[in-house]
């Protein structure tokens, strides 16, 4: 079969090594608006060739948007203008609520399968794509019923081989639950590098101290506004109420440590630690 | 030699596997003030034998204290009420500068050596205990000068032998880096957590969801209370004074979120990528 992936950066690259590892795909042709990030895909042998965006098309069986998010509806809408009943599309961005309106009438919408793959590290483009990458992680599924149910069960396939547990949700409900699972881990990182960066000035003990816990939480902060910024904007009000939230519990937190209220932070830190349950 | 560990939690127990890994201790005396873990700790292999705080003080050339912080600064007292010139005292507390002014004037001071291994995990008790926990992670040691030459020297070889470099600081200048680069981080999971945990219902995706950064961000929420509450309390106006610019920082990034500046939100994003300088 012959995948052509559109955006060869962290995630579409790493697809395209997941394809080819999985004897998924023997051909793999790339896309991607950077000639530099192509020529770096083509030269890492994440992909066979590189090709326009209509000859990608014409080509390929599985057709793959790995591209950042404000980039996908459109170019979405312009592939189903011209896909084939033979072919499959799909994407793999972190929101799909604006994705799936705007191809929600789309005479070809059976074609496509809307996914979101819950993996990711905070590096970008070509030469972070790694093997393995989704393997053991789940991938969310949109809006089941709206794909063609040969479409639907060539994606399910694929991340079965590639060994990624599927789940089903509404677009809507996933863009709630990114927001809590992932989006906001980001926004909380961001800030922390800032808090830092703000008020620390002897960074080489900064460097020399990062064994306390530091590198775990502010790791996202390295991570690409290309690639976070049309996810924060996309999904703008789930984050915002989940950002207003978290906002709150760290306001509640300071003021009992400011009243010394040693029984109500050893109560709240008692709930949190009951996160176990779930992430074990 | 003989090295009588004062707690055999997480620290203490990894701690005794270092000496022990490293050839540093022969024998190896635990102290706890629970049965429970001071049996844990025997089982586990952790130490060769369980004593009273008096035998150990009796026996031991060197003598740590891995306990709660709050714990420590008494405890100290009255070992150095009784400790031999053949002695050295160490801790391993996250927070020193209450510790170092409880102890600043007692005639014994020389024989105690403020340490802070840069390290830990989520979990506690002698069972998190760990082979190899210190080694590549930076100590601080602080208030070198008020320690007697031939004990720091005791302590600043066994860090060496375990493979941590030491670096040197006062008191409170240590308590202000550890705010920003360990206890902060603890506060946001825990408050991180909280969010989660409060609007969330469906745990079942949190669950399945737990890829998307979540893990590596509120991984420290599972803390125990036991250990960080008296490390808030005993850093408490460093950490609110970080605890400030944080929400300050997530306040920033909201507004900018709510008002679609996205010039504002790429800018700021793009500030704290410069966090890649100082952890790589």
């Amino acid at each position: 079969m012959t995948a052509a992936i559109f955006g060869l950066g962290l995630i579409g690259g790493s697809f395209a090594l997941a394809l080819r590892d999985h004897g998924i795909a023997g051909d793999i042709v790339g896309v991607d608006a950077s000639a530099e990030n192509a020529a770096k895909a083509l030269e890492l042998g994440l992909v066979d060739r590189i090709a326009t965006h209509d000859e990608a098309v014409e080509q390929a069986d599985l057709i793959v948007l790995a591209t950042p998010v404000d980039v996908t509806p459109i170019l979405a809408t312009r592939i189903l203008n011209r896909v084939r009943a033979s072919q499959t599309v799909m994407d793999m961005g972190s929101i799909k609520e604006e994705l799936c309106e705007v191809i929600e009438q789309h005479p070809a919408r059976g074609r496509f399968v809307a996914t979101h793959p819950m993996w990711g590290t905070e590096f970008s483009g070509p030469a972070a794509a790694q093997h393995g990458a989704f393997t053991g992680r789940t991938t969310v599924i949109c809006d089941r019923e709206l794909s063609a149910p040969d479409a639907l069960g060539a994606v399910e396939a694929i991340w079965a081989r590639v060994g990624s547990p599927v789940i089903y949700m509404s677009a809507a409900e996933q863009d709630l639950h990114a927001a809590y699972i992932s989006h906001i881990s980001h926004i909380t990182s961001f800030a922390l590098a800032l808090t830092v960066l703000e008020k620390e000035r002897e960074e080489e003990h900064i460097f020399d101290l990062a064994g306390g816990g530091f590198e775990s939480t502010v790791r996202l902060a390295k991570s690409s506004p290309d690639t976070w910024l049309p996810i924060f904007a996309g999904n703008k009000y789930n984050v915002l109420d989940v950002l207003r939230e978290h906002i709150h519990q760290l306001q509640i937190l300071r003021r009992m440590l400011e009243r010394n209220d040693r029984e109500g932070l050893r109560a709240a830190m008692q709930k949190a630690n009951t996160i176990k349950r779930i992430l074990p």
